[in-house]
């Protein structure tokens, strides 16, 4: 990289801090088609840690069955122990996952929730309205335990199955999350279509449905290149957390080449260009991203990566 | 795609319409290393006419020894006589190649300067103030001849061998371009660097010194994954002129994968989104990248075209 770059110069009217959300170790692993050992997984997380990285999602207790790729969460969550001051929120789909991560201490949790009836139907076997019930007593439990939970909300701007989805129908579901009790929620563009008229779109009518933004991430995906103009428009909103994967891991479902998430070095440098405070280092955290990549035999697909690793 | 994606949704204060400068046919073919037929090169500037594109940069009158790949501007320039109505700027280096452009006929040129005394020196072996004398009498000429010039600015966020790129120092030159008689400005990232904030002050700087917005077109490299969010910053800012690259061609100075210009597909996604209207057929767009790319032997590193050609 050379020095000195990307100038910072900050643009009007955005936060002064983001807080990323890192979701390679468990959105970005959960894909992959050949086992991860969980040593590789933890030390993934500890370098994650290193570059900065504050919020780190580490793995999931769904049943080993639908996810053999995070099988191990007992194994790992442990072994992230020593992360004094990293929060690590664990996916939980529903009870029983509730279980299994309070006995190892989880503080964090994630439900995963549908805007749409297809997804719902596809992914949780459940209407919206039934997965909304399958999330409630997580919730409240949680709550109890002064866990605190994110909600994620996947589909919220199309639907493979039914095209574009209805702003009021996110909402309507983002508010039910709300009311259960989450504390935060991530609004997914699950296939990457979203743009950011539609983006602003939601956050302004969640706003004014009185979901607060501050309550508010935003999870985009970079099928079609959107991603990042998708999260200049939802920081211009008052956006402050926003959802991204070291590397452009996971969410490739046709084709080597193409990505899902949002790759956090691409964020970064967004966000090191227009002064805005992640606290991450991008050389440590590209870093990382170049040593998982040749440990799983493919480059990364983040274009920050690919340019600063063949400049270096 | 699936039906009605993008949805739709216009954000405030954009334009109601852009203009999409397609460059693939100039600033991407030229970095072709084996040589593309003629009849294909003319084909491929039908095709993306056909798809709806009314500025397609045919080809440069620079010496061949320079660049070989676009040696047969005189052969390909009159096989595009037929298109009525679309605008085919071709680069001119100097006097000489104004000479060959205008025996052929070209309504509007455009010379390609430098914001930097570094990439001047490199590509021109030129001072940034030599090269612009060696402008002024094509410009002048051009002018007399009521031909449209465009003056391209290359390096004006960042430079491999100077790092940022000072606002003031891009101002100056893009104000003596306006002085020698540039009907429009193409404001270069040539290496990818910007950041929205950067797009937005070295924006609003050259309206307050008086050089007009809707003279202004942007042209961003995607190598950091940037290019579509310094566009969106630059739109607010009420630009309605942006240079694009069907199917990202062009500009991979370091790794097949890694991309140079704006992929024209995955800006016209986003204006379809916006509600901003740009002639442009998307799908008749993708087609023609993916025609094109057959023919080269390796896949469009566009994101739409990707998961649009993997969906269909």
């Amino acid at each position: 990289m050379t020095e000195g770059l990307p100038m910072a110069v900050p643009a009007p009217g955005l936060p002064a801090r983001v807080r990323i959300h890192e979701v390679g170790a468990r959105d970005g692993l959960q894909n992959e088609k050949t086992v991860v050992p969980t040593a590789l997984k933890a030390e993934f997380v500890h370098r994650l840690a290193d570059a900065g990285l504050t919020t780190i999602e580490a793995t999931s207790f769904v049943h080993p069955k639908w996810v053999p790729q995070l099988a191990d969460a007992e194994e790992l969550f442990p072994q992230l122990a020593d992360l004094d001051g990293v929060a690590l929120p664990v996916l939980v789909p529903n009870e029983r996952g509730l279980d299994r991560a309070l006995a190892l201490g989880a503080r964090r949790i994630a439900v995963f929730g549908s805007a749409t009836e297809s997804f719902a139907r596809a992914n949780l076997n459940r209407t919206v309205d039934e997965s909304l019930a399958m999330f409630a007593p997580v919730v409240a439990r949680a709550r109890e335990e002064k866990v605190h939970v994110r909600g994620y909300l996947s589909m919220c701007f199309g639907d493979p199955w039914e095209g574009p989805v209805p702003v009021r129908q996110v909402v309507r579901v983002a508010k039910a999350l709300m009311d259960l009790g989450c504390d935060e929620l991530s609004l997914g563009d699950t296939i990457g279509v979203a743009t950011p008229g539609h983006v602003q779109a939601l956050l302004a009518q969640l706003d004014e449905e009185g979901v607060p933004t501050d309550a508010i991430g935003v999870h985009f995906h970079d099928t079609y290149g959107q991603a990042l103009s998708n999260t200049l428009a939802a920081l211009q909103l008052g956006v402050t957390t926003v959802d991204a994967s070291a590397g452009g891991l996971g969410g490739c479902p046709y084709a080597k080449s193409a990505t899902g998430n949002l790759a956090t070095e691409d964020l970064v440098w967004m966000l090191d260009g227009l002064g805005v405070e992640t606290g991450v280092d991008l050389g440590r955290l590209t870093a990382t991203s170049v040593w998982l990549a040749e440990r799983l035999g493919r480059p990364s697909p983040s274009r920050t990566v690919r340019a600063l690793s063949h400049k270096e």
